[in-house]
């Protein structure tokens, strides 16, 4: 109940500062019998691992997985899946200055204030670094969900900073460095650009990321607490720097009529998705989609003002390597999230309603 | 686990249909030793009742409060504290139309298809009657947390459809039978006007809510997956007919750069409040701002496209009783999700942090 | 996480006290589409309820259940079903003079130092008389496990103080007060000479209670700490004035080799039963076989020495209605704990292992 | 919720099989600034390993731990301790010829009818090393204990077969390879010779353990269903291979009357200890006294009756390397269960009673 674990009937149990040795989490709740290796995991948090292009942190992770448990004769047995992946890069002196001081926007102040003690080197357990088990996991949902129901999941950014960017296929999310679902290379070469002035000013930028699954059968999420939306939205608002979140139409429901937002049925299924795949917290079987907004990364070289342990006033600048825009890499994290809620709703459904036809 | 339950260490367990005998829950968690009877109750549950203006559901609850246990000579004592709202006003004969069908937008569809079986009447359980033992718990809620650190809530209409609401002061909220936090008589006359005419065309329209907490102790939130504004959001989207929400600067920070959003902190405090009294998922202590889209009710006169239990077109048009605008009674319910997360949180702080100072 | 709810998927969370307006439960999880009305629970209510022979406490409960939520057109919808039980013979001045004394072997004195306040009562919600929703749910869990797997339930008492009472069989549980599975009618004088003095002396006995369930399916159980013997010793254990508790051979394994006690496997099935149809914490198929002691009451009119809440010492005698055994009502409610256990784990198995053949 | 999490508060995930790469555990809630290293867990791991005399399994197992997340600058930090323990001495051939059959009184049966694919090595997950992570967590638990109310934990054999050892002291436990309480060299040499001769037959034996905490502070414990000793008795049956728990009298009070059973309080305490330190399911201050049922191992050299999995009748013996009395390693693993509920409840009570003097 400290919060380290997500979810209830498929639950990820994360441990790890940035700086400490290692990372990893614990999985309990996967059907036995799955085929399941590393090679099945790898690939996700190659997506999300640092160093990939010069517009996200420097610092090298290979972030290699070792699964500890639960698979015999490379199948899953029902039992506890460990993953551990040791911390490699770590230039703890990077973080000297900041050990005494609040970074604004930061975690750092409210670790204090809450425990009394606090890891500095890389913001510890705060650190975006701990999506990677995470990540980890997600590639173990999305091959389940994938096999019993051909689920899919996509994302990618739909606006840095002040440019928007207009969907144009999931297909090219791999073949850029931002996620972008466009080929525009235009686009693609403006987005560049963009950064490289960022970077040059020793500032960060903030970004929204959609994500979608397909192929979600009918009925998932659990009223009337647990509805499926409102704990995509707990997934997602409890990544690092989301700051909204929106399911369908999201906000544009404000201005929308009843006659025009409620989603008609017809023969053939659903005429539109306003509802975003979710009416009264339980999945339509339409593509359940959502959209975030993920803040600037709150370490910077541009000097703030901020305070010091005893409460005296200072200026802080980060040094060290940092993403200026953590929303890059946040689309396989996105990804993962979803995944790891549809997979424990399907688990959670069938334990009730097995017997509904 | 299937969802009737909200919180960890301060639960409210909630029971009952629209249409059936009565509905409540069970509040568990609360300290013992505090002063608290109906009448604490009570006013809460009046401020979300039906029937108190034209623009909401004509349907006629006295919402009468009854606590059944948890409560001796007046005081807490530490165990359950059950409440009972037993239902008067029920004209089920008016859900005829809908037992077969499925309206758009709303969870008949849904339900139908996870359970296999739905009540009908007023929506059964998925009806936004069922926020009322919520409102019920959040007054308790509410209450403790003022005795133990002065906590506030204050909350209303932002926006209805197109017309937005600029904000004035939270004292005119119960003037006014939207909760707009505005003195603007000629605003609300337009407000009036806007929603007379939509109840004319037989539609419904959507609304933004913002709520906020003052004098929030600092600490609370369980990083990394019970973060505070992670834990509000779920508690946001799970309020019938959200669909989005955000904390703070929210969407706004896509387009944000870091020296601009991360809040400077001075000697006498945080110079702004982009996080919305948010940090790495713990609370700083400032105000804690949230914001919400609430969708137009599904149940409108307007006929639309459906489908009936056979899969076969249908058209369909809802009488009864209905919010044409379900944003108008979403405030006290906003509050008092607000209330429950934080006493919540207030309460597993001190599991674990109870030495820290 | 107050300890008023019992189980993980198909939970049970009570309310009330002895001597309040009502006592009740909200039963979550139950899978839709089961028959169910109040005729399905008196009945087991009534082998519970007080005033039955003359062995048991004169207090006169008819103990009427009525159903709140969760059921339509008499079948359940898979929301939650709120169970409600109005108490009606409450002469509270009975406990006048326990207010400020703690009895001997009594919650009072708990209560009192946990919460700091403590609803004197009738036991408040210490009382024997919260098992009374226990077997209102517990009605509901049988008759689930009976459609889906023929499962059925027998107890009864094995020893009564010194007075042990050789197995014949269950089918003559009904046919005295003391739920003892013997025709013997000498023995059953017997037991009514022994408990009629017991009331002329103003003392109290213990009584041992053996429970089985028959017919379950193999496979329910999750090792490696919710393993379901784990799970009935916590159950059986949670039951009022229960000391010990034994499943399969019990404590005669502490004597025994391994080449005895191992339940050989043969074609036919196993050979023996000293598992008592549980091995590494999952069930067997077999017979599981429960057994339990439970220590005499506490509330006697043999005087006591004891403390008051000063700490002064007083000497305490309690007069009121009280069962000077609390054995022989103990049946059904440990039944009713098996089948909540057994249902629990049912559907949790069915979540991690439905597609196991 | 698949059971390989222990707590609410304070909770312990383990993970690993016998005979796969590692072992481990993650531990959440623990609260900050407590000093902490390996040397605070490593001395009760040595306890509990195999290989310490003759009459355990002579595998060869250092079982160091090493500490992957938690602590900072030697302190907790309030974020998950890891723990992760390497296996080293894996002899999986030796297990070839259980590979397609079931030991009776062995889980062999239930998790390949649970989980439809089984790892046999070694018993897979199911084997008593995965108490080992459960002793490290447990020490973190016991240094908190010690550190805020002076509890201590002690415990040891009480019964060996059909041999009874009487208490003399705690003082003993760690002369004798038994965890026996007595300096009676005799009746040690009589214990040892009984262990010579068994291993002889290729037979096992069972034994009873008592395990007792002192200095445990009044009101721990939750009604109505996770009362202290429900989780008690949970904890201890969930050990590997206990049939039996009982709290204070346990079975004895059966034939107790209410005038001897009630332990009288007086200005300095409570006169006797028949309740065990537990009333109504909260700690009353006195010692918690335990005491459990072990059964004979089932992997023994002595032929057995069994099938295999087609069900065809078989012969069993079990070769490789057993302890041929599990009761005799199960003192340091009790009473780090006993530690693990002890600190669970005293982080629950002060979530809730915080205020309560």
């Amino acid at each position: 109940m400290s919060g380290n674990t997500l979810g209830t009937l498929f639950t990820v149990t994360t441990f790890g500062e940035s700086h400490g040795p290692a990372i990893g989490c614990v999985i309990d709740g996967c059907p036995p019998g799955m085929t399941l290796s590393e090679t099945d995991i790898q690939p996700e948090l190659d997506r999300r691992k640092p160093g990939t292009s010069r517009h996200v942190t420097q610092r090298q992770e290979a972030d290699t997985v070792e699964i500890l448990s639960g698979i015999y004769e490379g199948k899953t047995t029902g039992t506890p899946i460990a993953l551990l992946i040791r911390n490699e890069d770590q230039r703890s002196k990077d973080y000297g200055n900041i050990v005494d001081t609040f970074r604004p926007g930061h975690a750092d102040f409210t670790y204090w204030n809450k425990y009394g003690i606090r890891d500095p080197r890389g913001g510890g357990r705060s650190s975006a670094r701990l999506t990677a088990p995470v990540v980890g996991a997600g590639a173990i949902a999305k091959k389940w969900l994938q096999e019993q129901y051909g689920t899919r999941f996509h994302g990618g950014m739909t606006q840095l900073g002040e440019i928007e960017i207009p969907f144009s296929s999931w297909d090219f999310t791999a073949q850029n460095p931002f996620f972008a679902p466009t080929e525009d290379a235009q686009l693609i070469a403006k987005l560049e650009a963009y950064m490289d002035d960022l970077r040059k000013d020793g500032d960060s930028i903030g970004a929204r990321i959609d994500v979608v699954a397909s192929n979600v059968p009918v009925g998932l999420g659990e009223p009337i607490y647990d509805k499926l939306d409102a704990e995509i939205a707990y997934a997602m608002m409890g990544i690092n720097a989301v700051k909204g979140v929106e399911i369908g139409a999201g906000f544009a429901c404000v201005a929308q009529r009843g006659s025009e937002h409620g989603d008609e049925l017809t023969e053939s299924g659903f005429a539109t998705n306003n509802a975003g795949g979710v009416l009264g917290g339980i999945s339509t079987g339409q593509d359940i989609r959502v959209s975030m907004a993920i803040k600037p990364t709150s370490s910077i070289r541009t000097p703030k003002r901020s305070i010091d342990k005893q409460g005296n006033p200072v200026m802080v600048e980060t040094f060290g390597r940092h993403d200026p825009c953590v929303g890059i890499r946040a689309t396989p994290i996105a990804e993962a999230m979803l995944a790891l809620v549809l997979m424990d709703h399907a688990l959670r459904h069938r334990a009730q309603c097995a017997d509904v036809t």
